[in-house]
This record gives C-alpha cells, sequence and structure tokens, in this order.
C-alpha cells in the first residue's frame, strides 16, 4: 500500500496540531549536457544529465518557542552515467529565536549565503545544470574554486559553527570552520575559515558585503570539468572580500558583483528579464584578472510549466585559460 | 514523537490539495533459505533470508498536465548476514502525459517490463525470495543472465532512456542505453543495447514479443548463486528475441514462454492456481538448449493472510550444469 | 513545495484509516565535546560534537490481527568532523501477536533490552553523548565492551532471531545469532551467543535477571575512546550473568546492578533525582574487580525545555586502566 504525503499549509498552520515535525521537499532535473572541457580534453563529455535531490527537514519548538532542528539531504548527480547513488550527507542543525539563528555541523557559510552571488536562477548560475559556476566572481582559475564553507550535499561539509540574524532590511552572517584540508599532509592541514556577511535592503535593491579569512596552504580547482589545474596559490589563497548590489529594474532583476580573490579582482554582471508570459531569459558576463584569467559569459532561457516545473536551457562559454564550452537542456520539476 | 504517515487515497483524490507529492511504499521479508550451489559449492548456504525494500516516489503535476517525477528505492538482502545496509539507488525520471511515458536514468528497460517474462508471484520467481530466476527464459547457463536493462535496486542502473506507450489493449516500450560495461577494459568496453517489446490483450490472454540488440563483447553469468562460470559468450552474446503467451483458465494462471538468446533456444512454462480461498500453488519448468543446458524446476505455495502479508515457500531446482538446488520459506509483508 | 509529516494520533485511533504504515521519528543532538583518553593520549578529541538519528519504522496489520514490521535508522555521530554521512543500517523484521513478538535481522538483543542495563537518561548514559558507557556493568576494561548483540544503528547487526514475551508485570527475551567475528580468521570465526533476560515489576521496582553464553573466541574492547588494548580474553570471554533492580523513592530513581562477566565482577549504582520543576541531576558510580579494573563515575544535568528538547550536560571518569576523562554540554531535540 502506497502512503502519500500532501501539502499541509492550512493544517500545519492550526493551532496545536504538533510541535515536531518531518518534511520531505527537493527536485529532479532530466535532461542533455554537452561539455567541451578545452584545455583538458579528458574531461570532455556528452549525454545524459540528471540530479536527484531529497531533501528532509526535521524540527520541532521548545516550549519557551525556541526552535530546533536539523537538515538531512541525498542528492545524486549524473553526467553521461557517473555519479549515482549513496546515502545521505552530515546534517545541519539548528537552533532559531526571533531573527537568530545558530547552525553547527554541515554549515551554510557566510559567503555561500550571501545574496548577489549566486543567480536567481534554479540551478543558481544558468541553464539547466549551472555548468562550470564560473559566474561566481569567488570562483577563479587563478585561485581556485568553491573554497568557502558551504552546506555540502553530498559529504560531511565543514562542521562548523555559524550565526545568522536579520531585522527588517537588515542582515548578517558569520560562520567558522576549524577542518583538516585534504591537500595537505598532516599536521599542516589544519585549515581555520572565518567568513562574514552583511546585506541591507534599500526600497528595491540589496547591498551586500562578505569577507574570508583562511590559514589554509593550497587552494583547489575543484572544478569537475577541469580536471587538475595547478593555480597560483599558497597561503592565504582563500581569502576573499567581496561586495555585491542587485535590484530590479521593470522587467528585469540586475546585479553586479566583485570580489578581491587574494589579489585577484574579479567582477560579475547578471540579469535575469521576463521575456513572456511564462518565458525569462538569463545572463551573464565576468571577468577575472592575472595571466589565468579572462572573461567568462553565459545565457539561459527558462520556460514556466506550472506548477513547479520548468524548461530549462543554458550555454556557457569560460575564455580564461581553461576554455571550457558547456551546453545543457532539460526539465527541472519541484516537490 | 512519531509521524505517521496514512493511506490517504481519498484527501489526495479531492480537487486542488496538491500539486506535487512523496509517497513511500515498499515490502519485507524474513525467513529461512537453503541453496546447495552445486557445481560451485563455496556458494553453499543455509540461514536467515531477509529482504527490506523502501521506495520513494516524488511526483508533481505541471499546468498542461504533464506529470513528472522520480522515484528513489533503498534496497538490502541478506542471505545468512551478508548484503546489508547502504543508501539509495540510481533515480528514474519519467515525464508522463496521456498514454506516454518518458524514462530517463534508471531505465526500467522493455525487456525487464514486458508481459509474461516474471511470474506473477510476489516475488516474481518461486518461493519467498525468487531463488536463482532460472525460471526466466533470458537466463541461460550458455548466454548469461540478467544482460539486459532493468531498474537497479542497489546501484546506478542503466543511465538510458526509454518511451513507453499504452492505449487500451495495446502497449509498447522501447529503451536505450549506452553503458560502459565492467567486464570488457576501455576503450572497447562501451555497451549498447536497444530493447523493445510489444503486447496485446485479446479477451483474457496476453501475447507479446520482445527483441533486444547489444553489441556486448562479453556476457557475465551473474547469478549470485553460482560464482565464476564461463559461457558460451562473445560478441551479440546479449542478443534477444522472445514471445510470451498467457491468461486465465478457470482458477489457474497459465504463460508459455520462449527466447532465442544469441542462438541458445529457452522455454518456459508456468501456472497459478488457487487451491482454496487464500492459497495458491505456483510452478514452472524451463528448458535450456545446449552443452551447458538443461531443464530447471520448481513449485511454490503462497498463503495470504491478508492486508498484504503472506506466508511464502519455495523448492526450485536448476538441472543444468549448474546443478543448483534452493528452497525458501518465510513472511512477505507490504507497506 | 515541501511535504509535511505532521502527528496524526487521532486520525490514526480513528477505525480503518490504514492498515500500513510507515513513520518517522528520530533526535538531534549538538554541542561540545572533551575527551582526554588517558591511557592512549592519540584518541584526545575536543570540539564540536554532532549526532543526527532517523528512524523509519514500516507496519501494516494482517486480517488475523498479527502485525508485521521493519525498523530502518540512518544515524551519523561526530565528534569534532568525523564520522558523518551514510546509508541505512540492517533492517529488524518482526511478527506481533498478543504479548509475543519475533525479532528478525538486525536483533535488539536480550542483554541490549534489559530493564537496568542502560540508565533511564536521553543518551542511556550521562549528559548530552553518553560518553564511553562505562556505567554499563557488562563493559569491562577486563573482558570487553559492547560485545553482546544489540540493534546496530550503522552497520548491519547480529543477523540473529529473537522471541519477546510480555504479560502484566512480567517480560522476558531470549535472543540468538550466529554471524562471523572479525577479530578471528576463518574457519575458526564463527561466533555464537545465546542471551536470555527475565524481568518483573512489583509495585514500584523491576528486578531483573540476564545471562549469555557465548563462544567467541577473543573479545575486543571496542571503546571508541580507547583505541588498542589486549583485555584478558579468550573462550568465553562474553559468557555473562547480571542481576539489576531499579525503583522509585520519592523524587529519586534509584538503580543497581551486578555483573560476572566471565568471572570479572562489576557493580553499578545509579541516580537520577529531580531537583527543579524542569531539571534532574543524574549520577552512577562503578566498580571493577581485577588488575585492570577500577571505578567509574559520572555527573549529568538535564534540563527540559519542553515539547522533546532539553538542555543536557554531563562528566565522568574512567579510573580503571584506562584513565578516560570526558565533559560535554548541548541541545539534544527529538522529533
Amino acid at each position: 500500500m502506497k502512503k502519500i504525503l500532501f501539502a499541509t499549509t492550512a493544517l500545519v498552520a492550526s493551532a496545536g496540531v504538533a510541535a515536531a515535525d518531518v518534511s520531505f521537499s527537493g527536485y529532479g532535473r532530466f535532461g542533455a549536457i554537452d561539455i567541451d572541457a578545452g584545455l583538458n580534453p579528458a574531461f570532455d563529455a556528452s549525454g545524459i544529465y540528471t540530479r536527484i535531490r531529497l531533501q528532509i527537514d526535521m524540527t520541532m519548538e521548545a516550549d519557551n518557542g525556541l526552535e530546533f532542528g536539523a537538515r538531512l539531504r541525498h542528492q545524486a548527480t549524473s553526467v553521461n552515467g557517473a555519479g549515482y547513488g549513496g546515502g545521505f550527507n552530515g546534517a545541519r542543525f539548528f537552533a532559531r529565536a526571533g531573527g537568530f539563528e545558530l547552525g553547527v555541523g554541515n554549515i551554510i557559510g557566510a559567503i555561500e549565503n550571501m545574496p548577489g552571488l549566486y543567480m536567481g536562477t534554479q540551478s543558481a548560475g544558468i541553464g539547466l545544470s549551472g555548468h562550470t559556476f564560473s559566474n561566481l566572481v569567488t570562483n577563479t582559475t587563478s585561485k581556485g574554486n568553491f573554497n568557502w564553507d558551504a552546506y555540502s550535499s553530498g559529504g560531511a561539509g565543514a562542521d562548523g559553527v555559524e550565526v545568522m540574524y536579520s531585522a527588517g532590511d537588515f542582515s548578517a552572517h558569520i560562520s567558522y570552520s576549524d577542518s583538516p584540508s585534504g591537500l595537505v599532509p598532516a599536521p599542516f592541514n589544519v585549515q581555520q575559515r572565518v567568513a562574514a556577511h552583511v546585506a541591507y535592503t534599500f526600497n528595491d535593491w540589496t547591498v551586500a558585503l562578505g569577507y574570508q579569512d583562511s590559514d589554509a596552504l593550497v587552494c583547489a580547482l575543484n572544478n569537475t570539468y577541469t580536471g587538475a589545474f595547478a593555480p597560483l596559490t599558497g597561503p592565504g589563497c582563500e581569502d576573499k572580500a567581496l561586495i555585491t548590489v542587485g535590484g530590479t529594474v521593470g522587467p528585469a532583476d540586475l546585479s553586479l558583483a566583485y570580489a578581491d580573490n587574494d589579489g585577484i579582482g574579479k567582477w560579475g554582471l547578471y540579469a535575469n528579464v521576463e521575456v513572456g508570459a511564462a518565458t525569462r531569459v538569463d545572463a551573464f558576463v565576468t571577468s577575472e584578472e592575472g595571466v589565468f584569467g579572462g572573461e567568462t559569459y553565459g545565457i539561459g532561457v527558462s520556460h514556466n510549466l506550472g506548477g513547479g516545473a520548468s524548461l530549462e536551457a543554458g550555454f556557457a562559454k569560460d575564455d580564461t585559460v581553461l576554455d571550457i564550452t558547456t551546453m545543457d537542456l532539460g526539465i527541472r520539476f519541484n516537490f
């Protein structure tokens, strides 16, 4: 016999139904992808792209109004037959009260959670899959990429601590982690990261400032489409300062971002434009300083099918020394 | 606090409750098994048999009536203490409209899904566990077994594409996959499978025709009760053509099947007979051509306990060169 | 879209809603821990402690009133960044009728399930994490620890069989397993365990007697805070006989336990005292005979936050030759 969970907004809103909840949500994506890995042809790929994300939120409320909870995720991404299977990631635990939230474990991270860093699209980048996420001003060919604390979908995550606060138009986020790095042998492998951001919304515009200080000795270029590439890393290579500004102009959401990645500047410009009743065009362009740097750009189309489903297509080009071209097309659906 | 999911047929049927669902279903089996592995005594086993299957169906409906979804499964089978644990399998994604369904990822496969291939029992074979599934006319000692695309309960599956169509008494299914084979070193390991079946129901009788074309170079005999055995495989060894006919005569369901497995013919005869208010006897016999071939047969009893539970017992004998004898007994319950 | 499972006591109690259920429950813990591993400083640790437990109970009822079901668990415990991730454990299957229950697979075990063995605290030991569980009279420095069958949260478990019976104030439990031991090479590695307990409640006092007979040849000291330590093990080292007595005196729950662990006696005294409207103090002391033995003791505080959440703090000292000191502090919440 099948048991069906269904949306229960009305019931949960009614008083006293339950002090504890387990809720399930997530999304699926399926379609086709083509990757021309440029500098490293061994990473060329073409074929079926799929991802499943199933998220379990376990929450409860104590008598004093404090809310406690944890989030688990199962995620599997496949590019042409690789990457399936597995169990759950590390949990993020939280305690919440008023505008404050304390997070422990697989934390979200202050850089990861900063307004204006990711694009306001279903993939948080371009198209169905987000491609190489060269749209992020904190991902650079010179100084490595994804080298900040972020909620890990498949692994343990940072095992850190974070405090988030919001009040009206203001929000702030500080995170800390102290994890061994897989890149450096012990006992030199301890990697402390402190990150913070503040954000403020003026009318329809949000400005955010972010910062990361890390004592990592080596920074990886862990771009899955890139393979081995030796960037200009070294002590302090994860240090970052960044600013983003984003707002709405008529049918368009526009956003500008700039990051100083340990001396390597990168800026990005982003736009999401409604071009029809159910169709939106997304585009970005970035420019990274330095001998390995250069421009990256991308364009995507999202057609809303209603009920949480959409048709997504994207093209992106990384014109840095990596020289990666990616295209994808497919369906995304939420549940 | 416990959260309980309960059957919600009535609520879900009511209009507008939800566009997206996550549902849980599955079964448990527990009992005893005895395996005399004949040719390969190292695979003899005797003791506790258990299996848990937990299935998660995540579905939603777009505005145009298109249904999108994905299925994940956790399954663990134990024969005397082996095979427990683990996470989820690869997901199967689908889009459905009218009688059409497109499947992507861990596909079901056109041979696997063909009417009359498996038996109409809880195990799809004989008894509690299905034993060695020597009842399938597509499993042969000479040409390997389970060498077609099928929804994988524990692994990634085929990462393929399939289209299913049904209209009234007619149904058809085409599947395609292009996966590396673990049996052959690169670059010769790419294994393309195309399979199809059509089925038609005349009164109480269903006739189905199936076909598989594969460019696999080597075919495994991946029977878990068999161990290493070198069948007569080689290029084309996975090619198959098969026909099944099944229907009802009084208290009995009868079925006949024949497959040409790359030149090795195998036929099978199957019966499920109601012998009391809650008791059914199941039986099969097959015969495979060739020097490694021979007869296999089995008999089982299923006693319905109501509510989705049953007592299951089975005996099967593989009288090919493999010479395997298996018995089992236990409980199956659905949830 | 999110689907929310909520408490449905009322609905499930109503007749005929469903014959089959899938329910989710569990808890989270997060806080800080400090371990001074004494004899083996390599196991010293200090930092964040987290645990998530998500439990899935799948049950159904047959027409004759027999209840069948299975339990799966995902659990991940992290001490300063280790131990995250993974899938499900081995399932425990059961059939229940009247006061009888048959369990198969990852069984609970008669010693594990004995009243008075564990403390009546959220961790079943002291504080947030239970520390080293030196409070158990069946864990000894001389004869190894946790060497009895118990429901495994992360692994396959014992793959055994057990029968539980209760009628009024009386309960009994017999368990059997026959598993290979990882400590001894084949063919000497088969380890049979038979265990049993009986318990009876007189007014507010419960007396329980337990027994285990095992043919294990070597017994591990698998204390995760200890590392390698060679105890006085050998054939029969898992044999145990134990007695517990527990009851209530005013605001205090008191309990006394004694075990003969293959000739090594260990006794324990336990108290849980309500010291305020929402605060309870827990304490224990144990004493183990022999050259490796000695005293262990601990004290904890539990402050109830309501709704299933509590603040937990604990200190424990193992004054045997192991010389371990542990402290922890944090939040526990149920869902």
